[in-house]
């Protein structure tokens, strides 16, 4: 599917900017940290309904609903926080979790069981533009819940401990995190997607120098 | 707020019936039993898309939804069930708590914490049309979470034991159940606002006898 969606679009000229809708600061800096200059983009916050459901249907909907306000093309993130005792919940609704439990709560979510593992997962949908059908790019990593160590400036990443670290993700290095957290896994998948499908996106100046040129 | 709704709307003439919308049998079955023939309605199943957030917002937007879909009259519910070691959560969140990890992943969700208590909180929403605001109904009750006891046909329903009760939902009469449950005392709210309102519905009958008699 999203091979053929990718040929299909090879060399699609698109008469919009990419936005990349977040109003988060934090996660926005790791975005441009990962992409870099792969993938131009422009960030808008946007109030979008959040909707219940699987994490990959949660993030297709958010983008159909993004391209809609934008009326072009869109790049949504969502981010699940899944145990494995709890069959992958809180997932999608770790944000409430956080906010309403802290860090000690969703740590006492697990008491009753040894299995203490869980996986960060993020979900980056892209949409061409309210028509088009998103495409959605999962990234994974694996770890497990531990008492909060470290900063704890950036959501539930003080008790996320990724497999083969003796670091949670709020100590380690930002660049070492980059290197194997499920958002870094995710992005990477955007940007092969969008190195394969040759998007060419029409800025302001773009537009401005071909009108001289005609 | 919701009295001054209630004024303006007094003998509003709608020309359509009301539509209770639910897919679940269950529900549809006790909401029959409560409302008996106090607010005549039809239920439809629709696939609205759930939300993220409080209940009463997440309630109301459904109810938005629904009344463009039916481009009608509509009353709608959401149910939750909420821990107060939880801080009200799972709350709106229950359904994926109890298709994924049962009632006994439910409680175990309070091994770390003394406090069992709960209540189980009804939101029912009405809206006269698409450009209608919604009203919003709340129904409360205080219980507990005990390991499940009763018969296993509806929901969590085994899992809630109402305080000064020493049955759960489950185990109860169900009329014994709809005299104190939270969707009754929603039910409740909503009966009386029809009362008040006087809203008169059109049905395909009464619109023909109209036009017999004109």
């Amino acid at each position: 599917m999203e091979m053929a969606a990718a040929k299909a679009a090879s060399g699609v000229v698109v008469s919009r900017p990419l936005t990349f809708v977040t109003g988060n600061a934090k996660k926005l800096e790791e975005v441009r940290a990962i992409l870099g200059q792969t993938v131009p983009f422009q960030s808008l916050k946007l109030d979008l309904p959040e909707l219940q459901g699987e994490p990959e249907e949660i993030s297709k909907e958010k983008a159909r609903l993004a391209a809609v306000e934008v009326k072009g093309p869109v790049l949504v993130e969502d981010t699940c926080l899944c145990f494995n005792a709890l069959k992958g919940l809180p997932g999608p609704y770790i944000k409430w979790f956080l906010q309403k439990i802290g860090h000690e709560g969703l740590n006492n979510l697990l008491m009753a069981y040894e299995d203490k593992s869980a996986y960060a997962l993020c979900a980056y949908s892209f949409a061409l533009g309210p028509d088009a059908e998103p495409i959605t790019f999962l990234g994974k990593t694996l770890g497990k819940i531990v008492a909060a160590r470290g900063p704890n400036d950036f959501g539930w990443d003080s008790i996320f401990q990724p497999d083969g670290y003796e670091q949670t993700y709020a100590e380690m290095p930002k660049d070492e995190k980059n290197k194997i957290s499920h958002r870094s896994r995710a992005l990477d998948l955007v940007k092969s997607h969008f190195a394969e499908a040759g998007y060419i996106f029409e800025t302001n100046d773009s537009k401005k120098r071909k009108k001289d040129e005609e």
